[in-house]
């Protein structure tokens, strides 16, 4: 038996438009069949958070970081033209229109395509997030089960 | 008969330095006789933009973006060290001392070492860019071709 | 025998997160006996730049490029909330708490595991980079060594 392709993409920014990149290439990888993997490190962390705010202990640094980030693939900003968030407001107007699905659709289809969505634990750490804040069946790994995907894999992106 | 080498390179960027980066990575693996692809995506699409405005029929949110995104290769911005537009002022400067090809003569090469330029239609759709507004001799394809491209490939670059 | 994986990273990015991830792949890479290379390119010759400044002959425009471009992977700053230089202050400090290696250890590290450091020529010509000015121990070569590199590579990534 022949085995799947693989895909595996880091997603280290928090743009709007380049996580949606990324799971634009990843849910087409998966409809082909591939294994797929998300590996989201540094800023990518928020596109995982949840949108509510969940009570738990931080120290001040960390609560920092939690207040300035996004919280959630819904509030990310764009890379390019964010314009203090008009710019995401005019893509996504025009994704409407087009009917193209927003980010959080796009991670829910992932997700339902057994895409595999990994938190890297180091970056979690630094910026002091939690696995509360996080959406549910992702998984935890480090730069080690990076490696073990990617060193096998036919298209591996860093984004 | 050997098969050639691939390089696929998703260019999501729009600015000068990143898109100077994968021409000249492009056609460096041409030269070599990859079978080389660029698939231009969201700002990468700028740098197929033609410096001609053409007339065509634009609603207001397409006209809006059309407007706002550089027309066309020479018009790209620096991704650092901008200073509103004296970084690439500098950048071309020193260039041209340099006897650097600057990224239109990139692009020429490119299509003269039949390098396959690809126009993102998706996104195409969303910034309301047309086939009339790009350069000739390019292609139009989406996500799955992308793929197919890029999961034979030796060399895949997301830039 | 078994040939040796292969793990080669472009690092366009001069910014201090994005170092951080490439030399943090590379050292986990090397680790697990893969043959790493980066290849740093444009803004990220800056943390091959050693801190002190080296007496040596530049015309206006590099002269220029020297100064503003950041001396070293210690002054860089982040992609992301950078705040005008107090980001990276806050992630130095969680880092320091949380005993994760500052860049210029991972670099260290890195050169310790003989992971191939290359500095492009070409990029260093145009922002008027000299040798002296550079770590030592690195190598020094272009686009078509990258290639050799990259094609025969499991994980090819561009930072």
């Amino acid at each position: 038996m022949l085995e799947n392709k693989k895909t595996t993409i880091v997603l280290f920014s928090g743009d709007y438009d380049k996580a949606m990149a990324a799971y634009i290439i990843a849910n087409g990888a998966a409809a082909y069949d591939h294994d797929v993997t998300i590996f989201h490190t540094f800023w990518g962390l928020n596109a995982l958070r949840t949108e509510n705010q969940v009570p738990i202990k931080k120290n001040f640094m960390e609560k920092m970081f939690g207040k300035m980030m996004p919280r959630g693939a819904g509030k990310l900003g764009l890379s390019k033209m964010n314009f203090a968030g008009m710019g995401p407001k005019m893509i996504k107007h025009v994704m409407k229109k087009h009917n193209a699905m927003p980010l959080p659709d796009l991670i829910e289809m992932a997700q339902e395509q057994s895409v595999k969505l990994v938190a890297c634990t180091m970056t979690m750490d630094l910026l002091g997030l939690q696995k509360e804040e996080l959406l549910d069946d992702i998984e935890y790994a480090g730069v080690a089960a990076y490696l073990g995907d990617a060193s096998d894999g036919n298209v591996n992106l860093f984004i």
